[in-house]
């Protein structure tokens, strides 16, 4: 992903962290897991219920492609791949008795310095699919036209392409001063981040156009808010986690932005509107699936925030720097656990999750 | 790969040297580049004579869909891809001038130990196809029935999927006591080896054979020998890398065997005709590409052989035997330049090129 800055464009790696060590996405991915949990029953229900294939002439096998866009390096890729798989191939069941198996084709995306390896080396090693990595942005099309039946994406949408070029400018009226990511109270960096954001999903959107078949169906998951709430008003951890940085180099919070951001529904709905090349099929807002009213273990949160950010921060700061960061951070996790305003607001971070269809093409 | 053993199963990682650091294979594969250096005549003329593609009903685009067996970590498989995809735009803009362009895509294949973090990160940025990689033995089935057009695999045929049981049992006749690799003085080793070569062979056109589209295109190279030569009567830096074994450790010599093998083309063929499902397009034998009187870089030759082998003899010996190993090996080859037994044999190494198109299934 490139991030540009004011002066500078820099390459931030925003892919998760690779590998499957302790620090590692793979093992630090159970938010994630949660919210495929909370979702996999209106995704098999909605598979049944719209997914729609045209077959192939009598002795042509009929091959149906899948992709998980922003898969990082498992297991939840792989869960999410098997609930869609057994629903297509329950739809299908229903629909064919007569006619010959349908074969799987899955195809795993992600940025080309994910950690493809770790992934390859963690697949189910008795899949029912062919498995397939296919490296790129998934705002550019990595596909084929037409040849993708199932396209799936999960929190990785919260990701923006880059920063809103005013919040990252000194000169701008909208300059993000003395914060690292936008909040309700600076309106005009909010309004910049969401504008981003919007012009990232549209693009995602007009890849997918490209490579899914007519019919074809698109689900996307993403860490959420409630319509009219700001994501700092919500997920005190992660507000937390923004303030420390003013404690630890108060010289470098002007220097960096995270380019994270979370829709609420009605922005998401606007996208799909504006873009007018999807039928909305099912728009859902999910509860926080970690959302508990005493947070259970406050390390392991604070290393699973450490799998998603580490690249990015230390790509721009350093690892000793994020040492010292998160060292703070479960420390502050700590302190804070009996005060009452860590959790008091947690329930406001929701997931969303919205199932679109490709609409026929006029001729 | 797995590598039987007579009373234990060792796992053997036989893919190339992964990175791209000064003993990797991507900055040492100079002789399988001089390889298809040799073939791409042949190979572009022969796509341009023996291509052939259903075209697709009117509305619908031609995706060619292209794979390499053994792609390894790059760049020689990027150049392999380039060649063939180039002869195929030829061979459809000469067959198609009104109807719509076609796609390609491209499946990079290897074992799941292969790096392909290094091959992602070296995909040619302007490249005209997508790219995608299907990890796992090639001697399985790992892209959809019918659906690949053009399979290509470029001295990966060498390596064999285990080694043969007699040669690893002390108590059959055919145990290879004192060497590592067959040769021609034990005529017992050297069929032992001759039929595992043909297992493989055979199991690799099986699994081509579902992939493949109706009269899709083949193209196999290999190291190989003169029909009726021994390897060990040819490539004399091979055979004292093997002689060094028992000059090191003479304990060890026993307990190992490299699970590789240069066959003749009249044993390719062979397995072709028995196997029926493919017909030959094209058999034919090029001279040693790296063949020169004097050969001007030993040094170079020792680190390309190392980024070859240097996986397989860790795994079995640790990497500290790997380093005194392949110094001892500089060392000879150095003293033994001048020496005219070193060149002399050479020129009978040769690069084997055959090219089969799959028969029309008879429904």
């Amino acid at each position: 992903m490139k991030v540009e800055g004011a002066n500078v464009l820099i390459e931030a790696n925003a892919a998760m962290n690779g590998g499957d060590g302790p620090q590692s996405y793979s093992q630090n991915s159970s938010f994630q897991k949660a919210g495929l949990e909370a979702v996999k029953e209106i995704l098999q229900k909605e598979i049944r219920d719209k997914f729609d294939v045209v077959k192939p002439s009598s002795n042509k096998s009929l091959i149906i492609k899948i992709a998980d866009f922003g898969c990082s390096t498992g297991p939840n890729t792989f869960h999410a791949v098997q609930i869609i798989l057994e629903a297509i191939q329950q739809k299908l069941q229903s629909e064919t008795l007569n006619s010959q198996e349908p074969e799987f084709q899955v195809f795993f995306n992600d940025l080309v310095t994910n950690d493809f390896n770790t992934l390859f080396a963690s697949l189910p090693p008795k899949r029912q699919y062919y498995a397939g990595a296919v490296p790129g942005s998934f705002h550019d099309v990595v596909l084929p036209k037409s040849s993708l039946h199932f396209a799936y994406s999960a929190f990785s949408l919260n990701w923006l392409s880059k920063l809103p070029r005013e919040i990252i400018d000194k000169n701008s009226p909208a300059w993000n001063e003395g914060m690292i990511l936008y909040s309700s109270k600076r309106k005009d960096v909010l309004g910049a981040y969401a504008v981003q954001f919007a012009d990232d999903f549209e693009s995602f959107l007009c890849a997918r156009k490209q490579e899914l078949v007519s019919c074809g169906l698109l689900s996307v998951l993403v860490s959420g808010v409630p319509n009219g709430t700001c994501f700092s008003e919500t997920s005190a951890g992660n507000i937390l986690f923004v303030y420390l940085f003013g404690l630890i180099h108060k010289d470098k919070v002007d220097s960096f932005n995270l380019p994270v951001y979370f829709p609420s529904l009605k922005e998401i709905k606007a996208v799909v509107e504006k873009n007018g090349d999807f039928s909305i099929e099912k728009m859902e807002i999910l509860p926080n699936p970690t959302y508990q009213p005493k947070v259970p273990d406050l390390k392991k949160r604070a290393i699973s925030m450490r799998a998603v950010y580490e690249g990015i921060l230390s790509t721009h700061f350093g690892s000793e720097f994020v040492d010292e960061l998160f060292e703070l951070f479960c420390k502050k996790l700590d302190e804070t656990e009996r005060a009452p305003f860590l959790n008091s607001e947690e329930k406001k971070s929701i997931v969303l999750f919205v199932l679109l269809k490709l609409k026929p093409s006029p001729h």
